[in-house]
């Protein structure tokens, strides 16, 4: 999984890392810089949704046979509060398992210099996997 | 509009460009690179998912006030095909105008180097505007 | 399909009709009635949201192969405007056919006694097809 | 609030019932009954959604002054499983408060005679609070 995530270039473009993984559980994070802001310098919109569905869409895979591949079909996300924060961290989870589709919920949180947390935005959405063609 | 554009440093990051405004009718696109795809070179759902985000906040924007700014509340997108293409565009307009919220549609449109165009994901979302601290 | 819409208990309590059935389109109505209502007696946004989501099964079951039936998977909705009407009118589309998984849009518009129209909510949705256990 | 939902006709039409109410949170449910069914018997999507969808609203109103209405803005739903049950349970909770506009999150839960839990469906959806016209 994590050589998956080392071929995603958007995902290393915006600075993405895994931090964690669990069976239905994954952890996504970037540092805050203004490069990845929007115009107050707050982490963009667009950075949490890419993080939490990222980390949604891994989740997923844990609860696939080996040889498959998830896609997202589709996701929903609050924004709950502007995303000020050293780090960005996207922690999903899956809701419910299945042959086709997996349903996934995510938070989005912020973490201070000093360890504190905020809920920034939450996620809900539906993955599909698929035999992986180069299995 | 386009100063506010070029002060989001994650859409620079990304390559975005505002390609036409109208009232209540925004575009904005990306050329296709590797760094912005996913693991087989389409284009990451995250990406697809911050152009229609940016290009539905600005069309929001076009409906307020000057100095208005404008958030995302939410969004919720539908991933229809593979973002296979050599530009994908993101045409975003308001459904529904509003003192407060804002509603917005948007599809996500991949180019073809032949000029053919593909319907790639579709995103229904709300924007909040509000004066501008800066005003 | 007309009488797979008459066995829907639901459909049939909140007092719903089939008004037109196309190829990946579907119109489902109900007359506005204070037992269908808010508080305020104007529709009430689950009874829109119940003809919208009825409205998308049915115009992906449009799609699909005779002996298949289709269950909602997930749908998102935005309320524009308070369901005010004599009337409401769900009108549904197919925005993307597939074996698995299809996807729909759809406008509820008010009617109003001078027959004049108004855009209420909008929806966004995933359905999917399987061979029904009776075929 | 209870005299607030007693006057709500469609909450009344699918017999709904407010069981608990609590800061940020409450629960509505419905016993299962096949004119609250879709083609097998199980509890329509629409019902589901309008359970969770009233308690949504509930919860964030009493989160809201004593004289403020709460209107839905919009909302997504999952469907986890057909919701075969004695009883469906609406459980909706504040995930964020606001002046202006609350974050809410809801599961559907199936109870079965002997009491046993099934999730059925999650809930994510945004309302807004209003001065009521009527204070």
């Amino acid at each position: 999984m994590r050589a998956s995530f080392a071929r995603v270039g958007f995902l290393q473009l915006i600075g993405a890392t895994m931090d964690r993984v669990a069976w239905g559980e994954v952890d996504i994070s970037v540092a805050m810089r203004p490069e990845r802001g929007q115009q107050h310098g707050f982490g963009h919109g667009g950075l949490v949704a890419t993080i939490l569905d990222a980390a949604s869409g891994y989740a997923a895979m844990t609860t696939m046979p080996a040889d498959h591949e998830v896609l997202s079909v589709e996701f929903k996300i609050n924004f709950l509060r502007p995303a000020l924060a050293e780090r960005l961290v996207a922690r999903s989870r899956v809701l419910k398992t299945g042959r086709t589709l997996v349903v996934t919920a995510g938070d989005a949180v912020g973490m201070a210099s000093d360890r504190s947390k905020t809920l920034i935005a939450v996620m809900q959405g539906t993955m599909i996997g698929k035999e992986s063609d180069a299995a």
